[in-house]
């Protein structure tokens, strides 16, 4: 770190050259977020802002026993002395009191998670002289909070119990008095309040220090400590933030918005974060007049729209609506991208003035991510490649499931708020367990259920359900992941939850919900509402969500294809798919055509069999060529028969079902033991092609041989594909071209990439070069893959996965995102297949295909290209643009 | 090949100096195996041979469009130019005829397999010259002979049947003539017989050249052309034979066994190949006088015994018998073997010359093999490497099958012979379906399932069955396959059986068999013999297999360990293993103890559990120290309960059976939801260990956990072994050294040698350095590696899998013998843990572990052990000596 300088000040006038050869990202890294755009607009925009001595993030390793360096201590005092010249202020003067606060400010923004301790710099002989008149309470308020936040955060004082003695101290304190809330405390109950305060520090040993500089130093060093807290790490681990960043600690001079009521706090967007729209005359926040941030997150007074400073009688307030306003214009130019700022308005002088303190990237609904990124293109602050990587992929898809319309939001009473587990807006009548949702239900009534936490015993009562509830869990609990996989809406962890299982009821503040009352949960934003909040499902994309696709479709280096059959092909192609990845062939044996493949299988009349036979071909071949017909053009992967044998069991059977019939006669096995069937199904497949070519499309199907484990197997196939094509050219004369491969779904082929490639392009002996395949591919089904690689059946992962996952035995679900010993099989095959031929197409078609983490993954591997169910086609296009925009393919 | 000759002359006289720089492999890649037999006898140790004129096996890869290269047919000119020079003899001359034989000879022996043809060099011309007097039988059958073989091989006439016309014609011929065999044909009869012979030529539209020439180079081209015959092919497929390789041709003078009484032919070994013993006064082989070799084959008369010569009247006949007796040690010093010979003895000028044929390396019995290669390192012949190499490990198991006594096999009627399928000899009651051997043996009666092939439709009735006998398959056909698995003797593709389903009989020959009568077979030999023939059950080795023994234990790289519990641990021990690989527990808790582990798993009471729980301990407590006792100062690697949750479902319970429980909740996963039961069983191993060590004995426990797919499954119950140490230390004040390990049997866990052995040797926080493992280790649980690697459950493989090893889908059967990709995954774990830990431990304890093939697979790998079902010790020892040797591990 010897480049690094211990402290940064940043005020008015300062400049660090240094800065200039550094990104960004860089910048973030050493200064952390806070602190970069703290930096930002006071040294590079000239804007007016509190004084910051800037502790950067490498400290946060640097703690010796977890107190700062000697040395570095000397360098605080240098810059608090510098901050002192700067504001005129003087630490520890009781005339005019330098107070500070200490807060975490890491790379990435972790709101909530780390600790903030506000008001530093006073003590007993300063509050004794200032606490007079009619600033009395005011003085003696921030020292209550002080010694509070001080005690908590510093001192870590506990009770017997491991709580907060302060708080416990406050509410009984309250209650003696009378007094519903803190403002109701006056001037002398508040001096009995720091009283009983120091009676606490007292009795747990500790002490609070009367010298400010020991107050900063300490209050730093807790802040860096806070780092390596429960919930920040918890935090980190949910959102794969790196526990080597650190925090940096920022010690910023206090402003204060409640010193008068010309002075004010609050928020602005610099964009509506809900519908993305930069107006003129609307600025998105609130403001808050003679106030403290914190007043505002306690929601004491209700805030004002900043339409309160638009049209103040004062000119001077109007000026500061207008300087917010193109301030606002000058941050997102310099950041590329809408901010979230914190403001203070403090008179000085007798002139109100406009301090920022504070900016960020602002969080934004799904709807107005596609449109801030593009209109941010159209007005030339970001390129569409920018403007691609603006948008979250997965949030990308809320925009078509069911939502709750901003008019209906507004209208709507919030009761409290978990984590967005499964997206999605919903309204049913609460139930409480399985029995009551499965009664219920059954009588064709919507239900929530909301439980303390799901397990596996509660699934079908969950499956009944229209929409999950739960007071605890993260997203990656039972109830988040079940939820997700079924497409039911989900908020999990509602803390504020109580659920009263005798009464049933719920609580959730002031709210109590009895069985049977509607209630509407957001599971795209984890709110819940009482009662029934009317939801609209989109029908179509917006012209801005419209736009980034199109974008994305044109950036992208891998095909998107869809996994689709007949009826789901032209869905598939509406959102944007070209090809089918996986048309699978198993399901159009079902229901009325089951009779057919079991007369095959099972029976013993060899005429039927026959007759069958033509019966299958015959329906195959017309949802082959609607789907081709679709995606002319385009490839269309069909796999060949891959179903477990047991599943065309003749109903009462005393066939007896396999062991393990994942690893049965199945797949390939099947159409090596019953050759008849793939014959039939080529036959179709071929037969399609040919007389669609005949109408002037332009069909490309992709023969596909499931569950290869050696060359051989796909041999044999490909044999029948080549009678098969021969006869098709005796018949009609024409050769109908075609592509053969593999679907890699053993860690046997997955590791034989050479001997499976050579052995697609090896010729079958005997048959013309028109018979054979125009050329060879595989395709990983990474269901199969990750269930063999791990020897885990999802089928019977319910009794240890879900402990797996929630105690972290996996970085991520093995399920969801493709786990690092798969992707490790999937790059092997993929470099020892190309090493053989350097154009080989490879594809995923397992579920993992959608993944946004997977996606990015087999980009860098090379992947040919993607496919997916046709609902995250859109999420896959702009993810994989994403991944060429940030690892361009040479 | 522009180093080496197109032909090679080996007769008195010649020498090839180049050869001595060629070692005896690279000898036998050039000239095959019966033309380095000839080189060395004739042009090194100076014996009499019959002229050879050598085509090496390069030719084989060399023909055009199946004929020899002009330029190789002058050199065959030439060759035969220089043997009538040598021979005095003239080709195509009436008055001495010179004639040959063209034989094939492969660098490796495969007996019966390609074709040969006789008497080459005679032509109508000859025939009728010499046909007079005495010597006219002789040389029309020699005629006959010569048209007959040459248009079967080199014409390779068939009828319209596809059959031989030549062998149709003499049976129906003989018919005619009355005559019971060709003896009985006289000179009038076999004139006759070759006129219709050549009419067969005439009516396929071939000819039967008359020019010598023609005859020698076209039965040359069809000796090459033999190498990839439909036998050979699938022979060298069997015994794992390139198709490289080739085969020379051998044009040898021929030498008349038959010319009159003082000639005979016959074959000597150098040492006795049922008893492997070397006697002064007794030499092993058989004479026939007035005789060519194709007679003893066809067993017209009965051959002598070689004492026939020693106690020859004649002194000239007991000199041979010396001769004899002296060049087989000459040659045994040369070749470093036991020799097969062939000889004939033809007069010259009125003496009597042995003229030696053909040498190799002698096929012997398996406990002929021991005694053989012991002796031979005693007499200074071989090295104790050498002798090692000598024995087959396989067979060498067979020394303590059932076996028939030398004596009892004398006087035994053999009815037919089939391939050796499955070692043991046993004798019962015949029976041709499932019912009747379910039927037969349920009253108690040993039975022989007697049968065309098996299917999986007739594996009770196989079971129930103590022999299997069929008429078709090979070893790798069902009933071998399962057979060996079973461990019940069988004998295959015995092709002279037919079976009379109606009548419930079956013919051999001759011989007619009933259901219900009694014959012994011999799964060692593939000998089927009429009636009981006593069996005896050795029940120790002799003195040269226990030296073979001790040699290879002192030579071999790799620990042996056998797969044990604790009531094979001492059977375990005798056979040699020293330590055990894979103690398995979940046996242990079968029969009295199941309800226990129900208890536990499937209880509702916390306090009936408990108890079970000490029970659990404590009965595992006696079964460990058992073994460890045994197996004092070796390791013993004891598996952590790894079977399916429903093996363990009380009787009647509703609990639903998983899916594929194979990869469902088991072993590890188990471990981690009840960590009561891994506490459980590690308490007993360590307390079990400490006691033994109060005891002054040596145990060396391993803690294994199975069925791991990420480090943090072994760190969790690594913790849980240093909280059991920490525990045993506490109450007793001594420390228990253990290693800790981990079963590799996913892809998932192969994939991941550093990460494993990385978590393996770290400390878990909080626990003394004593309470940790003394080391970490891996063993291959290759059974279940092989099932996920190839998707195949080998409970369901039973519909496909046959299929594919029928049809060669694999080179090896994946369940016997290491599968490619499974030997990848081992190797990319081993090197990867390695380049961690260059000491760290690796084992193998599928049954693949006692496979020779996969044995010499892993030495070359570097495993530190193997370790196999007690039964299989032996081999296993053996083949890690032989693996050593071959290829020494630095």
């Amino acid at each position: 770190m010897a480049n690094f300088r211990n402290t940064y000040f940043f005020a008015k006038g300062q400049s660090y050259p240094e800065f200039k050869d550094m990104t960004k990202d860089e910048l973030k890294s050493l200064l952390g977020g806070k602190g970069y755009g703290l930096y930002l607009m006071t040294c590079e925009l000239d804007l007016r802002c509190p004084a910051v001595l800037n502790l950067p993030t490498f400290h946060s390793h640097n703690l010796e026993n977890g107190n700062l360096k000697a040395s570095l201590v000397e360098e605080i005092r240098t810059g608090l002395r510098q901050m002192e010249e700067n504001t005129g202020k003087k630490f520890g003067d009781a005339a005019n009191p330098l107070l500070v606060s200490a807060r975490s400010g890491a790379k990435f923004s972790m709101p909530g998670m780390m600790d903030t301790i506000l008001n530093i710099g006073l003590n007993d002989n300063i509050v004794n002289t200032l606490a007079v008149g009619d600033k009395a309470r005011f003085w003696l308020d921030s020292y209550r909070r002080l010694l509070q936040m001080y005690g908590d955060v510093v001192e870590q004082i506990k009770d017997e119990q491991g709580e907060d003695p302060f708080e416990h101290c406050l509410d009984s304190f309250k209650k003696e008095m009378n007094a519903k809330n803190d403002l109701e405390l006056g001037v002398d109950a508040l001096k009995e309040l720091i009283n009983r305060y120091k009676a606490i520090y007292a009795k747990y040993g500790n002490n609070f220090p009367q010298d400010p500089i020991e107050q900063v130093v300490h209050s730093a060093e807790a802040v860096f400590r806070s780092w390596n807290n429960d919930r920040a790490v918890f935090t980190r681990r949910q959102e794969g933030i790196s526990d080597d960043l650190g925090t940096a600690v920022n010690i910023q001079e206090m402003v204060f918005g409640n010193k008068n009521e010309r002075c004010a706090t609050g928020v602005f967007f610099t964009r509506d974060k809900s519908t993305g729209i930069k107006s003129e005359d609307h600025l998105d926040g609130t403001v808050l007049f003679q106030a403290q941030g914190e007043d505002v997150v306690a929601g004491i007074r209700n805030s004002l729209p900043l339409e309160a400073l638009r049209d103040h009688s004062e000119q001077v307030f109007r000026d500061i609506y207008e300087e917010m306003k193109s301030t606002g214009s000058r941050l997102e130019k310099t950041l590329k991208n809408m901010q979230d700022t914190e403001f203070t308005i403090e008179e000085k002088d007798g002139t109100p003035l406009l301090y920022w303190l504070q900016i960020r990237d602002g969080k934004r609904s799904a709807k107005a991510e596609s449109v801030i990124a593009v209109a941010m293109q159209r007005e030339g602050i970001v390129t569409k490649e920018q403007a691609v990587l603006m948008v979250n992929p997965e949030r990308f898809e809320e925009l078509l499931f069911p939502q709750i319309e901003p008019k209906h939001r507004k209208e709507a009473v919030l009761m409290t708020k978990g984590s967005a587990a499964s997206p999605g807006a919903v309204s049913g009548k609460v139930v409480f367990t399985q029995d009551e949702a499965l009664d219920l239900a059954g009588k064709g009534e919507d239900v929530i259920l909301v439980t303390v936490m799901t397990s596996q015993e509660d699934v079908r009562g969950m499956k009944a359900s229209r929409g999950i509830l739960t007071s605890t869990g993260t997203k990656v609990s039972h109830a988040a992941i079940m939820a997700t996989a079924w497409g039911i809406p989900a908020v999990v962890g509602a803390s504020e939850i109580l659920i009263n299982k005798k009464e049933r009821t719920f609580n959730a503040g002031d709210f109590t919900v009895k069985c049977g009352d509607v209630i509407t949960i957001n599971g795209a934003t984890g709110e819940v509402f009482q009662g029934k909040v009317p939801t609209t499902i989109p029908t179509e994309l917006e012209e801005s969500a419209q736009q980034i696709l199109d974008w994305s479709a044109e950036i992208k280096a891998m095909d998107v294809r869809a996994n689709a059959e007949a009826a789901e092909t032209q869905p598939a192609y509406n959102n944007g798919a070209r090809g089918i990845g996986l048309f699978r062939t198993e399901h159009m044996f079902l229901g009325d055509r089951l009779p057919y493949i079991q007369a095959v299988l099972f029976g013993n009349d060899a005429a039927a069999s026959a007759k069958a036979l033509e019966k299958i071909y015959e329906f195959s071949k017309d949802d082959f060529k609607h789907s081709m017909k679709v995606m002319s053009g385009h490839g269309v992967t069909i796999r060949l028969l891959d179903a477990p044998l047991h599943e065309f069991f003749p109903h009462g059977s005393d066939l007896e079902k396999e062991e393990n019939p994942m690893l049965g006669h199945r797949s390939v096995r099947m159409a090596i033991t019953n050759p008849e069937i793939p014959r039939a199904q080529i036959k179709a497949i071929l037969e399609a092609a040919r007389e669609l070519r005949a109408e002037g499309f332009d069909p490309k199907p992709e023969i596909e041989v499931p569950l290869v484990i050696i060359p051989r197997e796909a041999l044999e196939i490909k044999k029948v594909a080549c009678e098969v094509a021969t006869e098709i050219h005796a018949a009609s004369g024409s050769w109908v071209p075609y592509a053969f491969g593999i679907m890699v779904e053993t860690p046997a082929a997955a590791l034989s990439g050479k001997a499976m490639v050579e052995a697609l392009s090896t010729p079958v002996p005997g048959f013309a070069k028109e018979a054979h395949p125009v050329h060879g591919f595989a395709s990983f089904g990474t269901n199969d893959l990750t269930q063999t690689t791990l020897a885990i059946s999802r089928d019977d992962a319910d009794k240890f996965l879900p402990h797996y996952v929630e105690h972290n035995f996996f970085d991520r679900h093995p399920f969801m995102s493709i786990h690092p010993m798969v992707e490790r099989l999937v790059r092997t095959f993929v470099e020892e297949a190309r090493s053989v031929d350097p154009g080989f197409e490879t594809f995923i078609c397992g579920e993992h295909g959608g993944d946004v983490y997977t996606i990015e993954r087999l980009h860098l591997i090379g992947l040919t290209g993607i496919s997916m169910s046709p609902g995250k086609v859109y999420r896959s296009i702009i993810k994989a643009a994403q991944s060429q925009i940030k690892s361009p393919r040479k």
